[in-house]
């Protein structure tokens, strides 16, 4: 198939598979090997048996360059990773030191004396690295002599995360620098046409021959994978697709609409208000989940009954009873009053119907419209919008986000 | 182990191995599985490679009572789950007429003609049961004849689940109804206590002696799992947990905080209104998330600057110079000020320092302060919350919630 390095992840705890815990670390470990030119070949999740995990450990290894285990390296006799790896690879637990020294310094650090079931986490498969662990209490171990390699880090994501970049990935870089080759590729957001509209409008461009292309929908937009055969290719690529795609890109890779967004109005010294209901607070606490939203954003007033739209935002009862509270003239009433209010340069708004009740036969469920304004500008869009109510939420703050977005 | 009937699951699609989607199908089943007096015992994650998945099921095969493939059902060439499992249960594949009849018709529908490809979603492995997929154009099916039984079903969430509980679980509940013991369990949801003080408090309970308690902590605060050997002994159980932690519990199983206070509302008939500085407008969107929120939610304002805090919520700038932004005055002033302005019968507010930035000696991140305010309460709690900005906002917003409650 391919000569890139393969890493198998064994996955260990009894809650992956109970329904507990989602495990998130199969996707972030995928999308940093992607991204390495190294790939992620075979997931297994299994309960806290040594036996069974030991099995697994020597099912991986016919096929991968380095099994990575994950979770079971805790304080308790239910942990049992430490165990099986060693089993695996023919060696016995020996207990470091060091390790418990470093244990106990931190137990004393917290106040307390270190239970003695703690000393568990000191012990390791024979002749392994320890791989220290500066945000937890569970040192993760490499055993590098095995064949493949055997890395245990711990599953709690944050800890898994930092082991991984503080000590396996350098292992793997330097183990096989021959075979990481990253593929030239490239994320393109877009957001405001449907998935299958840009399909059509791609499927003409003869210039993308030889570039493959995934589209993936979210209620963020599509975004646009682009992979070509080299780094030329994929800046051809790049170059046709923005042409062709205009205003519906608004950026690459990782960034977010509200980045955008926030270097716009930055680079102005533009403060920002918003007005939401059906939203209820969604799109401020997406502005505000950026560390440095303090640079623009003002603040804004969630307005979730007609009574707040009036006395909060200033919005006409008059202009409420005619068009109803969902509607183009109360959006556009909405970001006028916390522009006013809040004496920002740019505002945007929202009102909708957001479901699953509350919807009409002239306005159903997904009826949504969102204002955008400035001293330059003073849009208005209508959006039926699909999905359940988290959906239609999310595809609002968007939309509001981006009918900003192109009015700057 | 254990006698309850256990199944593999073996997810396939690269998309699950890249970095691009995140497998909550494994956590969904887990939990079904465990309700129902099943266990999910392994769950194998590989791509779309027709050999790779043959040779996981025979795997799977030597412990599992049922093997559920997910995934590689779509209509293109890459999708190999149905040649896999007809190769691994020696059976060939044949196209299924009905099936086709029901593409094209769900193609006409949708105003289009069927594609050639989509056929190929039309054939199963002989002998097979067809799954009816309600939602979507990919079919399941189940090779009940093969030891174990073999079902594969669509990866998409909203058709794993659809065709899991109409198909698949009613065929496990048959085949199975003996050995099917779901386990006396609940869930008691606590908050405003630490793991380890709760710890330190339930060791001491000699009556929880027979009763498996495992605590899952989250920014919400820590669920207690609670599994007795019978309705007797949860019952027990439930009483002396109930009684030791007194109002640090605010419900059982699924129920979120929000839902708790917002019945405490509906019962009084009060209306709520927040005011957000560090949590900007998270809060607000926590509590829209539950459709309803309208009988009691009149709004709330995100004061995410000063001027916004003086103008928009009335808090005194005198009091904020005085005392800082981040201060159990300007919290309680908040609170006041948003229950004059929405004319609300109770408020909350949240200030404080979310990080990275803003922090001082004084003040260091994490520090929030929370208000609660009704005609017969004025509280305020100073917090030293641990985590990153994400989960301060997380754990300030709930700090915030747990405040009113426990003065309702």
């Amino acid at each position: 198939m391919s000569n890139r390095p393969a890493l198998a992840l064994i996955a260990i705890g009894d809650e992956l598979l109970n329904g507990r815990t989602v495990n998130t670390n199969a996707t972030w470990l995928g999308g940093v090997l992607q991204r390495e030119g190294a790939r992620l070949e075979r997931v297994v999740t299994v309960g806290d048996d040594q036996d069974v995990i030991a099995a697994e450990i020597a099912a991986a290894g016919e096929h991968a360059d380095l099994i990575l285990c994950s979770g079971g390296l805790g304080p308790t006799d239910d942990d049992r990773t430490r165990h099986a790896v060693a089993a695996a690879a023919g060696v016995p637990l020996r207990e470091d030191a060091d390790t418990v020294a470093w244990l106990r310094r931190r137990f004393q650090r917290a106040g307390r004396a270190m239970p003695d079931s703690n000393r568990r986490q000191a012990a390791f498969p024979e002749g392994a690295t320890i791989l220290r662990n500066p945000i937890g209490s569970a040192p993760g171990f490499l055993v590098g002599a095995a064949d493949p390699p055997i890395a245990a880090v711990p599953g709690v994501p944050a800890e898994f995360r930092r082991l991984f970049l503080d000590h396996v990935l350098p292992f793997l870089r330097a183990e096989w620098s021959d075979r990481l080759r990253p593929p030239p590729s490239l994320l393109l957001r877009t957001t405001g046409e449907s998935e299958s509209d840009l399909a059509d409008r791609l499927e003409r461009l003869e210039e993308l021959s030889g570039t493959a292309l995934a589209s993936l929908p979210s209620t963020a937009g599509v975004d646009l994978h682009v992979v070509a055969a080299d780094a030329a290719g994929l800046e051809r690529a790049h170059r046709v697709l923005r042409a062709e795609l205009g205003a519906s890109v608004y950026g690459t890779d990782d960034v977010d609409l509200v980045e955008v967004v926030g270097d716009a109005l930055r680079t102005r010294g533009w403060g920002l208000a918003v007005a939401e209901s059906c939203t209820g607070g969604l799109l401020a606490q997406r502005i505000t989940s950026f560390a440095g939203a303090s640079d623009y954003f003002l603040g804004g007033i969630v307005a979730y009954g007609d009574e707040a739209k009036r006395t909060l935002a200033g919005v006409d009862g008059d202009l409420i009873a005619r068009h109803g509270a969902v509607s183009a003239e109360v959006a556009r009433a909405l970001a006028a009053g916390v522009l006013a209010r809040f004496g920002a340069q740019a505002a945007v708004a929202i009102t909708g119907v957001a479901g699953p009740g509350g919807g009409s036969e002239r306005k159903p469920v997904g009826t949504v419209f969102v204002a955008a304004r400035t001293a330059d500008a003073d849009e208005v869009r209508a959006l039926a919008l699909p999905g359940d109510r988290a959906a239609i939420r999310e595809r609002s703050a968007q939309a509001a986000l981006d009918l900003l977005r192109r009015s700057l």
